[in-house]
């Protein structure tokens, strides 16, 4: 049971959304401008599996599996291959240039200030522009926020990971801007 | 010098978010309906109080430094005040309630999973009510963003704080929403 009454029984992060639609509002956007929108040179997969890596970093159940499953769906792989992502990004055969916006994101789940030179260098050094080391930090950033919402609330989420798996056609299909999704 | 090159000189958030408008706008947003909407019965000043002590917290200096001088513009106090705050809470005047919303706020800044049912049950006791609790949370997780989008990018920060002191008044009366702040 969540900490607070919310009014409804909808899952995750969709609990709180449908009982604060003030704040519903920009954090979707947001959403939907980082991980969505077709002006980026990252695909919809790669940005869904940062954000779904530093979920799974911040251990919520919930977000890393509504966007590993949408990760999933975007790069037409199985949920083994992106939880062998999770758990050891660099022994699969995702790109190299993946593999290095993965570690910062890996970086900024931990905090800003454990991003190295280093780890930008070799970002772009194996073709990562600014826009996308950007992108990269900002949808890291932003999960340790959505995960904190989701988990401080104490929100509920199914266990069952084939629901994730089985809704990500749809999710992907109508974006994070529909509201009547948090009806 | 920050890690991309942003193409501005702007201090701490300004620079990433003039380089990357189109997700300046939902997170300036999520800032002003969080922390200065008054459809709320937490004050301004708690609301920023909260942000700032996530922020010095994450050891963010640019983050918690505008917001600390937020906080003491609304409170009317000084910035030793706010510091006091910052280093314990529990023994500064401050309100019971206050005290028990920073400490939930303490808590989603390790993770969400680190509040606990006692912490809620004892905000509740101290008055606060579930849209508080609730823009508690979320404040708090929103500076885990904020302060992880400032630092992870290595963005500079005017280390003289009188500078954080003298620009509150203009930034408490134009909020977060005028983006010829970023310009």
């Amino acid at each position: 049971m969540a900490h607070i009454n919310l009014g409804n029984e909808l899952p995750g992060i969709r609990g709180p959304m449908a009982f604060r639609p003030e704040t519903a509002k920009p954090l979707n956007e947001l959403a939907e401008i980082l991980l969505r929108d077709d002006n980026n040179t990252l695909s919809r997969g790669e940005r869904e599996l940062i954000g779904s890596y530093v979920s799974y970093l911040n251990d919520c159940f919930f977000c890393h599996n509504v966007h590993g499953a949408l990760a999933g769906h975007y790069m037409q792989c199985d949920m083994q291959f992106i939880d062998d992502i999770k758990n050891d990004f660099r022994s699969t055969p995702i790109s190299e240039k993946l593999k290095a916006l993965l570690a910062i994101a890996g970086s900024v789940q931990k905090g800003g200030k454990s991003v190295t030179p280093e780890q930008i260098d070799n970002a772009r050094a194996l073709g990562a522009t600014d826009n996308e080391i950007h992108d990269t930090v900002l949808i890291a950033a932003s999960f340790c926020m959505f995960n904190r919402y989701v988990d401080g609330l104490a929100t509920w989420a199914p266990q069952d990971r084939q629901i994730y798996i089985d809704r990500a056609p749809r999710r992907a299909a109508e974006g994070y801007l529909d509201f009547d999704l948090y009806k």
